[in-house]
């Protein structure tokens, strides 16, 4: 070992060894101490033990250790004593401590806390003797044994089943005592609960607790260092790709106490509203109280500025003479401490330059700063203080920008539920947050049934084992979809979010009947038209009626917007499949379509009648007859689009799901069916029963449809272009991108190319006009991302379509994964679900090699993104990263991938 | 253009100007004609006109060429002349010429042939003078506008509906003179013919055919060129990557005829018999006659040997008197041209080091040979000639091993149908050939039926919709399994082949009704009980019985295997699951086990019972105590296969597909399994739909089941180890190789891994002793192989699944690929089922990068390869490239891979 390395940094009284730019050396907490006090906030003093120092104890041990350190962390504490007037083990006047972990990142699993340590039978009565507080000095003391004997001590229970140990002994005593709360114990009985603890010690382990307040202090120490090396922080470390060698840092802290006496106060504070964003001081605190009881919920803590205070009286219908003698605000009952608290938060504020939640404690009128850190906030709030605070110069674009989670600002897009609403609704079953949002209404099992009651003005949700193309209509019109089944990528999930409604899907507890039009689950049971309510934010589901309501964007939030795409490189296109959901995107300001699924179009109205008989006839001059019925239909949704869109690009996927997709499932419409194509039940069946496939998501569909049936690629081709060359009368200049889905490889694209071109050159012979238009594919099979190169010969562009790709270069089906990727997830297997975050580290090595692949072939290739993960700001970051040209999301994800895509270029900037 | 390139390389009586090794440049015909007259041949004299002009051509056009060429080619017709003793052009003495193509490789879509060019009106009579053959002269005559006309000129038909014009104007003649077949025509009727077409094709084209002999010539010439680069020829060059600019060689031959007299023959011969490998010369031949009538079929062909001619009329039961008669042999009838043909059949077999197949003509007495190429030969032959090939010293071990295709070792291990008894026999459907053999048999549509008929001793075929492991015994004991779906590795094609049993997969035309038991195909109905028959070489189906005979193996085939060993780097393994399959594959010379798949253990006997009993339980426990059930049994296997393979390494694979495979389909079954485990059928009911999923390839399967059941995995180790420890009693060491499937990620490995080696080390702690044991995974997740190196941090091993990685790359459902893979293989979208044969650019990129990538972390990985590729050729080449250590194919596959082994240590060495 090294000589005169310095171990400890110390801290009080405005002045500190280290600083906030010390954080590997220091850990988080201790170079935050280290900052507070050099700007002058009154922080308890105390000192850092390095990260270094953990590292060398993982090398070589206590012993060596403890001689390295020894003096230092003496000087450390004779330091804290002249600061806080104490001494550290003197029973008269005792300084009592704080030992805390902190490492570089907040760490679960490691040793947390022990408060209080210089306390023992000797200094519990130098603190009675010195604030005449018996109860107070004997439940610290009690606390202190109890901290230390489970964490240091390792006093735990011994199976899941057992009861903590000193819980126990507490249990007992109230039952002695025949009382039910801990703060009906009196002092001597705390006293009694000391004597106890010392004595469950010594039973358990055959040594007692250890009254020097030394052997406390090395005891916490090191016990924080071994807690780094222990299972659970090493499960963590390597699930979360922290290294090892980071170490935790150790910070010893001087305590304070809130509950001395009504001179005392502890409590919470926020330098704006974190509801609302506004810029406003506003906070709780408690008299003669410490953190805990804040907590606790006992005492209703009162507001910290009149201000706040009158209004709290309002809404609580307490009157001002009540109100100021039962709950004064902190102004008025501590001016003095309250007048420093404005000071030091402006400061805080000002310094670390955005929203703080500062933990407060007045010990005997002196003020005292425990802790600040950025405060947590609402969407809304989000947004407010970031543009707030640009105007007001305290931070600069690029920081307004990275301030707002992208995905909070669903927030401000979605219904969400009215906040008292939701107190104590029970949870009836948890499934994923397939599309964000609120929704509350009557349960239908059939889309019909949404259907029939919408008209009749009744709210409702469609509850189903999965969705599928023929629900289409109902899910549109019920407020919410729930399913049992299905992933974050089911169809329900897609179209819900594709629709901007509120979907849990995959709640795999839920027992659907749809003969009894009953759901199940654990016991409990619903009927149709019983109320349910479901969070599409959370993937909770309430058996009851929750009101919900509607959001507010404000002008911040156009305003941010603006700023992000000032700062974007990365276009936001959006996943489109009607003039409607075109419209609502573009007002979302998407730059294109970057996928337009036209066999959703096929389920509008009467087509599906025409694609059925597509679909029975038994030659290719049927399926042209039945083709020739669509073509004026799709024709017109494609112009609807390109008038939308105006001459932004519009990208057209060719006919994509398998066939089976557009038959019916149900007996009763197969029956229908057969009545309307004037045929036999058993026709259709026989063709259902031929189309059925073992594993329909590697099966006949995508472009192998195209490719067997070529006549579909024509027509499709024919709707597009003619579409183009009709609105292009109307001055409207469309860029059409014909996309060839499910390419694996370069034949089956130059077979569908060709086609398209033919198709197309066929109609500029016959109008005597042309347009210009592209020919590209989905990269979304394994093996076209493997053989991009050839591919991109040809393909003027590739969209990536991320879901197929992650379904198949993990083997997951979307529609199946429920069984086994929530154990996954749970037992840290996966880190998260690859359906809504882009895998990097494998999905991800095909997206990269693709594009770099391709770009080589073809440097003028387009690029973009059009699975779910278009609208994930983690991915949106990784496609940054690999250089594509634009992600393609819902419409409603479309302002959450704009601010993505300005904070992954700030950023990879750097 | 350059100066004094030679364009043309002349060839005749003994001389020539190229020679075998000049390929590049006058394509494989070509040279092959100069070398056999450099060896004393005598072939037609001739000249081949280079490739490189072909390329000349594509560039400056025709005229440019002519001047060119012109008189190179003069030269050669001259040249021609002179051996012959005919003069092209004269009338009195016409030399007649045929042109033919020859690329360097055979090469469907371009010109062929025209023949008897030079003929004209006048040189028709000459022809007649010299050899007073009218009706030999008119029907040359008119077969040379026929030919013209058609590839020269383009006389087409219009339509695929048309007839060909040229046989219009025939079939309208023979109906004027009321005759059915072409010989039945007179002289004047071919004149007539002659006539008739000349007026065709003036009416047609409006120019006459021409009469000049030279343009004649140059007209086929340049015929040839232009074919080249027609579209047909352009497409097969680009599907089997033929370089564009190898062009094509020309070649001008002299006619022969051996339909001039008595004294004329025509006939093919063979240097050893094709059909069993003797060392024998045998063949055919027609007096006066051309090629065509031995084709034809009209004549009975006549032996060239006496020994050959005495054996067919002892087979043919006709006595000496008639044979010496009627049916003299060549070495009887013309003993000098035998004599000669007898010389040159032997120096043809020692210069080609191969057994050849001769065409030849005797032209008045004059022995010509016309070709001579290697003979096909049965899989008998092959070996047989291969193996005494290399006894005489003729070839050496690398080439002996090279001249067997191994595919053709099928024909030694499988039945096949009796010869004669396939003759006439109509084909029922054509489906997938998914395991080699012939197998005849009464129908039977369940698996129950098929078990019930073989007590009886009946022998059955197996006919179902797709075949599931609830079939297996059924599927043991029928002679044959046809299925209507699936491709080469469905279910059924994976099990048959692994019983060495014929099965004929995916005959789509086939419509299954379970109900009445009746398979129906295109107006034809049978019933169960009704014969049929297949042919799992080639796929076809036949609605009656064939008989069937049992393959010989002799002595050649052992020496061969033992050859190959010698000769091979890769080791051989199988795929087996039980110890009958290990045993037999052992006798085919396996190295060891590459996949003993545990789950098939599952169905014998009463095992399924508790395997359900696990399926059906609520909780661990429940589960434990159904796994215990299973324990001794599965442990019985172990210790079985271990036996049967002594030490050798044994592969086995924890437990892989989803659980409802262990369910049964059929109601009665549902209502069976209700009753022995005593809950009601709903309950069954429930568990099969709650354990349905929509893509079962993709679901909760492979690993996935044991991380979210890790007692499964628990109880196999244990079955394992504990197998392990019980033979090792008996003195036997066995390797157990311990693989998890289906592992995606890292961390399901090490999860799995941990649970493996603590259940292990429980065990050997139980017992006091131990056994060394590997654990490794299956690559078949396009991430495993993407991250193989993380996952080879901690695999010992890896198993290439190349059945899964290739649906998942392909994203190709191997039981749904029926509808559109074999449209891609017509249309040449792909080459070959990538479920036959390994995807070198796509599955291969992917095995090669995790190969490389796994040894880079781990280089003593062993690496395998188990998919149905294990027992392919081409894909044995292909491990062999990248670097395998083994393959593993199902037991009768395990010859042919063996001898593919060797042949790519050969191929690639140099």
């Amino acid at each position: 070992m090294r000589d005169r390395t310095q171990y400890i940094y110390r801290f009080g009284d405005g002045q500190a060894e280290g600083n906030a730019s010390m954080k590997e050396l220091l850990g988080g907490k201790g170079a935050n101490l280290a900052e507070m006090n050099l700007i002058g906030i009154p922080v308890p003093a105390g000192f850092t033990i390095t990260t270094e120092v953990c590292n060398l104890y993982g090398i070589h041990g206590r012993e060596a250790i403890l001689e390295e350190i020894k003096s230092q962390v003496e000087d450390g504490v004779r330091h804290m004593e002249t600061i806080m007037g104490t001494e550290f083990g003197n029973p008269d006047n005792p300084l009592l401590l704080s030992v805390r972990s902190g490492a570089r990142v907040s760490m679960p699993g490691m040793m947390d806390t022990v408060l209080n340590l210089g306390l023992n039978d000797e200094a519990v009565e130098g603190v009675i003797k010195r604030w005449g507080k018996p109860r107070f000095a004997w439940d610290s003391y009690r606390r202190l044994i109890q901290m230390y004997g489970d964490v240091v001590m390792g006093m735990k229970p011994e199976s899941k089943e057992e009861e903590d140990p000193f819980e126990e002994v507490i249990q007992q005593l109230k039952d002695e005592r025949g009382v039910t709360l801990d703060t009906e114990l009196t002092a001597e009985d705390l006293k009694e609960l000391v004597a106890r603890f010392k004595v469950l010690i010594f039973d358990k382990l055959g040594k007692p607790f250890p009254t020097d307040p030394w052997e406390q202090l090395w005891g916490s120490i090191f016990a924080v260092f071994q807690s780094w090396g222990n299972d659970r922080a090493q499960v963590y470390r390597e699930i979360n790709d922290i290294p090892h060698d980071w170490g935790t840092a150790v910070n010893v802290q001087a305590m304070v106490y809130g509950n001395l006496s009504d001179n005392s106060a502890t409590g919470v504070a926020f330098t704006r509203d974190a509801a609302t964003g506004e810029d406003i001081f506003n906070g709780e605190f408690l008299v003669n109280a410490q953190g805990e009881d804040v907590v606790a919920g006992i005492r209703t803590p009162q507001e910290i500025t009149l201000e706040g205070s009158r209004r709290w009286a309002k809404l609580q219908h307490v009157d001002e003479a009540e109100r100021a003698a039962n709950y004064p605000s902190l102004e008025e009952l501590m001016p003095a401490a309250y007048k420093q608290l404005i000071q030091y938060e402006t400061r805080l504020e000002n310094h670390y330059r955005d929203m703080q939640d500062l933990e407060f404690t007045i010990q005997e009128g002196k003020l005292w700063i425990l802790q600040t850190r950025n405060g947590k906030r609402t969407g809304q709030a989000m947004v407010r203080i970031a543009m707030e605070m640009l105007e007001q110069g305290m931070i600069d674009e690029p920081t307004a920008l990275l301030r707002v989670d992208p995905l909070r600002l669903d927030d401000l897009l979605h219904p969400v539920f009215e906040d008292t609403a939701l107190e104590g609704a029970p949870v009836l079953a948890q499934g994923l947050p397939a599309s964000p949002g609120a929704a509350t209404g009557q349960i239908v099992f059939f889309a019909d049934d949404a259907e029939a009651w919408a008209e009749q003005g009744r709210e409702t949700i469609l509850v189903r084992q999965e969705t599928s193309p023929e629900d289409l209509r109902g899910m549109n019109v019920a407020k919410g979809i729930l399913t049992v089944r299905g992933g974050m990528t089911s169809h329900a999930a897609v179209v819900a979010r594709g629709m901007g409604k509120c979907c849990v899907s995959g709640a795999g507890a839920l027992k659907v009947d749809y003969k009894t039009e009953t759901l199940r689950v654990n016991g409990t049971s619903l009927q149709k038209g019983d109320w349910i309510s479901i969070n599409g934010n959370t993937g909770e589901v309430y058996p009851k009626q929750i009101p919900t309501r509607e959001p507010q964007i404000g002008s911040d939030f156009a305003k941010l917007m603006d700023l992000a795409d000032r700062y974007a490189r990365l276009r936001v296109r959006t996943n489109a499949d009607s003039p409607e959901d075109a419209a609502m995107a573009k007002k979302f300001g998407a730059r294109g379509i970057g996928l337009c699924r036209t066999e959703h179009m096929f389920f509008e109205g009467d087509r599906i009648t025409a694609v059925r008989e597509m679909i029975l006839a038994s030659d290719e001059a049927g399926r042209r007859a039945a083709l020739d019925k669509l073509l004026p239909m799709q024709r017109g949704d494609f112009e609807g689009i390109f008038r939308v869109m105006k001459g932004r690009p519009v990208t057209i996927r060719l006919l994509d799901p398998p066939l089976h997709e557009f038959l019916p499932h149900e007996m009763s419409s197969q029956k229908e069916m057969a009545h309307d194509m004037h045929v036999g039940v058993d026709t259709i069946k026989e063709k259902i029963d031929k189309l059925d496939e073992v594993n329909p998501m590697l099966g006949h569909r995508g472009c192998r449809l195209g490719i067997t049936f070529p006549e579909i690629t024509e027509m499709q081709t024919r709707a597009i272009i003619e579409a183009a060359l009709n609105v292009m009368q109307d001055g409207i200049h469309p860029t059409p991108e014909i996309m060839v889905p499910l390419i694996g490889r370069q034949r089956e694209f130059l077979q569908q190319e060709k086609i398209i071109r033919d198709a197309a050159e066929s109609i500029f012979q016959e109008r005597g006009e042309r347009i210009e238009f592209k020919v590209g594919t989905m990269i979304e099979i394994p093996r076209a991302a493997l053989t991009a190169d050839l591919i991109a010969e040809s393909a003027e562009f590739f969209s990536f379509g991320t879901n197929d790709l992650t379904q198949m270069t993990f083997g997951f089906s979307r529609d199946d994964v429920g069984k086994f990727l929530p154990i996954y997830l749970e037992q840290g297997i996966m880190d998260y679900d690859p359906f809504k975050r882009i895998d990097e580290n494998g999905v991800g090595r095909l997206v990269d090699y693709a594009a770099r692949n391709g770009r080589k072939t073809n440097p003028g290739l387009k690029l973009g993104i059009c699975g779910e993960h278009g609208g994930n700001p983690e991915s949106i970051d990784f496609c940054e990263r690999i250089g594509l040209d634009y992600v393609s999301c819902s419409p409603y994800r479309v302002p959450i991938a704009r601010l993505a895509a300005a904070q992954a270029f700030i950023k990879n900037k750097s």
